[in-house]
């Protein structure tokens, strides 16, 4: 890999953020530009509004209000369903005309009852199937719920989950699968054990936080938590390999500046860290950081769209990171009604946005 | 071990609380009562003042303050210095005619350059044979610091001390060593294969917290963090097992209110948890929990007094708690200066104090 200087540039066609927290409303409305802001030009929505996007049409109507949101008529917004009873096979032949790419599977949509904590993906077999046959992804939160009498917490809740992927992705081999926000070096290991139906993302902050910067630190909190320094490495590692499976997801999840401040003795402080208004910068500096910024534009556009087949277009703009020294997150992004505080916030990154091809 | 009834009393004689932060200024003012309130007759009182307890008259300056402060003539404050370069094992033979039993030694008074993240001990080995020689007991906050490049982080931080106090145990056989706030099940095996010079405190809200607790909840962070759920059974089962090297010391460490409710981007809440004023019905609520109420009276002060070598006294008090249902922890503990917010604020505990002896 390259060493850098001050001054250096590298350029990414289109980013893409193949993960990312919209919301809905007025909070909505202050952070859907922020993607543009950010330098992408692709966000893989969730669809966890209350109440969960279920339906074609509340995921057109959500992506309608997206673009109105976006300021920008040049973000991709690909919509994704909330994996629940409520989907049904019979019209999944229908979801890629009305843009679904994807659905999402919660933890908490697929609890209890079984060795692993988790309720079987059985009931879901004639849907997969579906998916399988008209293409659509299958994105997994990879967690099982915490159950002390198995001592399972939030540090081993991913590693538990993994026996499940290997069984999906081998019970459906043409399904494509992302194991969202990889957090452990033993998913990094099972992800490549997988087949080429297997993919991964990997957040922005996963790739600098550790246990150690969010014990008492309740901006640094998301879930899954990050863990330990060699789950970090592995994860560094992954990306700096240059192996395709693994790409940008940066699970930005904004939340009202207090809600992230603030616990009382009864109620945490919520989880998520929001990274969309400063994330290529964000994550230039960080693969700079560990030697893999030549893969800058592999892990923020080209493996993404490859997976997801979403080919870029011969006039895609073109965006240009430039190596620069103390640039300062801005302490706060508000409207009128909301406000929200970024990752890094009055901390400073060591690469900015130059030039965007509109 | 006997199941309880509603009802239901246990007697304790003379309740010790081997590890407690007392404060200065208002807020000893405030916590100190809190002792006795908690139904304890006994502190053994932490160092760390700035600046830290490092000489007799500044121990028995602040004893005088304590027992000011307490609102009971009854208690019992044992007085422990700070181990740093500022003690002088010619100094060791007056220390116990001024009330000094211990010496605490805190990670970050011993950091750095050595394999083991934790500066060598060596240099402090004329000290601790004068301490050897004249009982003077060593109190190991059990860490080493966080140093990502050996994957050491607040996870295993405990676990990877464990060896140096292995080696401390062998080579001062006489010197009683005590691992503080023990919070993994590595360090009970550590301390159970110890000599008899070696003993283990444990807190009451380790016997509850694990990481699931702290994730994004301020108020249940302390240092050590809690860990696994299989390292909280350890910990419960060492109590249960009735094995004399295991006793309480709360680490009951006042903060702010503010300092726990609140973080800003750029720095955490404050670290510690607050049990000193519900301490005793706390306990026996939770040995009662895990089927240990029996080793209520071992546990919170036969074991400890018996270590430290402190007998009760002839006519020493004797404090009675009852199971009841219910008792609600109040909200807030506060002065005209200061507030603090107590462990399981606002929930309820089963057991409660119905006798006093003065």
């Amino acid at each position: 890999m390259s060493t850098t200087n001050w001054g250096d540039t590298r350029e990414v066609t289109a980013p893409a953020d193949f993960h990312v927290h919209l919301r809905d409303g007025a909070l909505s409305r202050l952070v859907t530009p922020h993607v543009h802001k950010g330098g992408f030009y692709l966000a893989y929505v969730m669809p966890n509004l209350v109440p969960p996007i279920t339906t074609t049409r509340m995921a057109m109507e959500y992506q309608k209000k997206l673009r109105e949101n976006s300021g920008s008529t040049k973000v991709e917004f690909l919509m994704t369903l909330y994996l629940s009873d409520d989907l049904y096979p019979s019209d999944v032949k229908n979801w890629k005309a009305a843009g679904i790419i994807g659905v999402k599977s919660y933890p908490r949509g697929v609890t209890t009852n079984s060795d692993q904590g988790i309720e079987s993906y059985d009931k879901y077999d004639e849907l997969f199937k579906e998916m399988e046959a008209h293409s659509i992804v299958l994105n997994l939160h990879g967690e099982i719920p915490s159950d002390h009498s198995k001592n399972t917490c939030v540090l081993n809740a991913e590693e538990r989950f993994l026996p499940v992927l290997a069984d999906l992705a081998e019970k459906y081999p043409k399904l494509r699968i992302v194991l969202e926000h990889a957090t452990t070096e033993a998913a990094v290991k099972a992800v490549m054990a997988c087949g080429d139906n297997v993919a991964c993302t990997i957040t922005a902050h996963h790739l600098t936080l550790t246990v150690d910067d969010w014990a008492g630190q309740s901006f640094h909190f998301c879930k899954p938590v990050a863990k330990f320094p060699s789950d970090r490495l592995a994860l560094q590692e992954a990306i700096k390999s240059g192996n395709k499976k693994f790409f940008l997801g940066s699970d930005s999840a904004p939340h009202p500046s207090l809600s992230k401040s603030t616990a009382t003795p009864t109620s945490g402080c919520a989880a998520g860290v929001y990274t969309s208004p400063i994330l290529l910068p964000l994550v230039a500096h960080l693969l700079d950081s560990f030697g893999a910024i030549d893969r800058l534009a592999d892990f923020t556009s080209n493996f993404g769209r490859a997976f997801y087949q979403i080919p870029l277009a011969s006039h895609a703009p073109k965006v240009v990171v430039q190596k620069v020294q103390g640039v300062t997150v801005q302490a706060e992004y508000s409207s009128e009604e909301k406000a929200v505080v970024p990752f890094w916030a009055s901390r400073s990154i060591d690469w900015q946005i130059v030039n965007v091809e509109e």
